[in-house]
């Protein structure tokens, strides 16, 4: 089945809509989050946890599975929805990001980018039509247009070459795509400059993709530069295509990205933060570390049902991070995915009922720092 | 509920039974296997999941629980069963042999053993009514007694004196025990000397225990003597009480013991070879990290019908452990400990049916070595 998306709804006091996503791999209501399977797995959960916390897309990453396992072998054993037993829809980051992060002794050339492996060294060439050979290989239901980003702080005279070499490069994708069910996404880039932002948005757009991302943030930049860019690109995009911010964020972020206009996320925050004991819940973070928890017989979250709050106390959670036991990192992770599936289905519901401006208030910002 | 066994039945050819343990978190068919839970976890798995293999009784360890997070908060939570979640049955380990092989400046006395923490180096000293007092407060439903052990080689004086010392601490923590419910086993030291296993034996059964565990063993010495032991021991332990050879073992030892008479075993090697990649089958183990895995799309075993047997390709486990994603450890510690229970679950049914000595042979012992 061929990618499609619909608008099925708007708020009426922003920019904020309801969308329905359609994969070959079934349909996801948007704004969604994606939770990060970098490596074809959702880290420490299996897919039927993931299932269960209400997912219906993840991400993977070609940069990751086009060095290990490797496109070919994923395509040998079926795809990565088999590899990785999941049914739900997959979409796949170009590795634009990670060759760009990850990589040592990167040269970008018109043609593509030579890199070396961060596992061993090796080098590789990573051009737009390569990169579209692995994500279909790896059988995506979304792929993502190479694109060439930098960091920040960069000067505009810079950040225009790499915005105008993602345009070209993604003209080459668009190519060089030979399956039809995919939907292949570009990436606006630009950096903090909104004029470039602009450029980005009108040349791909002009093109005519599946759907846009709009890239390069969540790198350093201010929050509000951030937030700022978004507010410039999202109404550049076309109202029926999916909008996805990549690598946000905050729960504080998204909401505002969703009152944009945006449909799609993803972020490592979620699951990162859970391996290192920062639960999200609904009175603001917890440090799951702290002292304070020990002899704690209460659920880290009473507001929350997942797996954790139902059954554990924070001082077991807590007993499990001292004791490095994986089985914490697994709760946790659980969580903070079960935090963020209802605060997703929560916007949707405040979005029905244009009251999403009034939800974004209620969302704890209250952190809890480490002992020292 | 006061714990309780009856034998249900016994091989005609061999010394192996069937039976029946009673205890406050419900019964457990013996032979049976424990898993181990050193601190109030199986690693990597959820307690559902152990359940779901079908383990009714789990292993913990006083030691550890009573450095961390400590016996008086796992009290407070409600007992260790609330505080890790798990409905079924508890065994502690009275941590002798812990202080024996994790801990620096030991010094035994009559009165106790003085050790340093391998966490953080303070001072304890853990006597019979400590060790006891430690158990109790967890809430186990089968407490050990303290005991002395010895390593391997030590000299027949030295294994005398540590087995008497174990007898002498086994009378106090007769008497210091409180509660009526929880079962206390005693634990038959006397290293590799038969006419020592003789005496703790029978000094320890004049004591009347609820069981007797036959301890200090798989500590170095060769495989035979190990089976000799078990094979002088067992035979002087009550038919009436539960047999515990403790820290055992491979699957052929296990069959080894249950036709010498034994009925409870713990080890390590299932969740810890999981996490090192080797994985046992019904035709032998296999280590997935080796590359002639790398392509292979089969089950790990054909013949086995775990999650990961049943979902996932060889490629794929293989895939997991190169990038050390911890749901690579859940896949083989399930997959382990599903070989485990199906393989007790087996010695049940053949000591039923009189045959416990043909299945022996039916265990496969061939073994791949990890690549070079």
């Amino acid at each position: 089945m061929a990618f499609g998306f619909e608008v099925t709804a708007r708020d009426r006091r922003s920019q904020a809509r309801l969308g329905l996503l359609k994969t070959s791999h079934g349909e996801v209501a948007t704004p969604a989050f994606m939770p990060v399977g970098t490596r074809g797995v959702v880290k420490t959960l299996a897919p039927e946890e993931v299932w269960g916390l209400g997912y219906r897309m993840v991400l993977a990453n070609a940069y990751h599975l086009y060095l290990r396992p490797g496109h070919e072998t994923i395509r040998r054993l079926g795809g990565l929805h088999r590899f990785m037993n999941w049914p739900g829809a997959i979409l796949t980051d170009s590795g634009g990001f990670q060759v760009f992060s990850l990589t040592r002794l990167r040269k970008v050339t018109d043609e593509g980018v030579i890199f070396q492996s961060h596992i061993d060294g090796s080098s590789h060439l990573f051009t737009p039509e390569l990169c579209m050979e692995v994500q279909e290989a790896i059988g995506s239901d979304v792929i993502m247009c190479l694109d060439d980003l930098t960091g920040y702080p960069v000067s505009w005279e810079e950040a225009r070459a790499a915005s105008e070499r993602t345009t070209a490069w993604a003209r080459r994708c668009r190519e060089a795509k030979k399956g039809v069910d995919p939907g292949l996404f570009a990436i606006v880039q630009g950096s903090v400059f909104s004029d470039l932002r602009r450029q980005s948005a009108e040349s791909l757009t002009s093109l005519d993709f599946d759907g846009y991302a709009i890239g390069g943030l969540s790198v350093g930049e201010p929050r509000q530069t951030m937030v700022e860019m978004i507010e410039a690109t999202a109404p550049l995009l076309p109202e029926s295509r999916p909008r996805y911010v990549m690598g946000v964020g905050t729960p504080q972020d998204i909401v505002d990205a969703v009152r944009l206009g945006v449909d799609l996320f993803d972020c490592v925050l979620p699951t990162r933060n859970a391996r290192n004991g920062t639960l999200f819940t609904s009175v603001g973070s917890v440090n799951i570390r702290n002292a304070r928890h020990k002899d704690d017989a209460g659920p880290v979250d009473p507001a929350c049902s997942c797996l954790l709050c139902s059954a554990y106390s924070r001082s077991y959670l807590r007993h499990l991070f001292l004791e490095r036991e994986i089985y914490g990192h697994r709760l946790a992770t659980m969580h903070n995915l079960s935090y963020y599936g209802r605060m997703m289905a929560e916007i949707r519901s405040a979005i029905r009922e244009n009251r999403l401006l009034d939800y974004a208030v209620t969302l704890s910002t209250d952190t809890e720092e480490p002992d020292d």
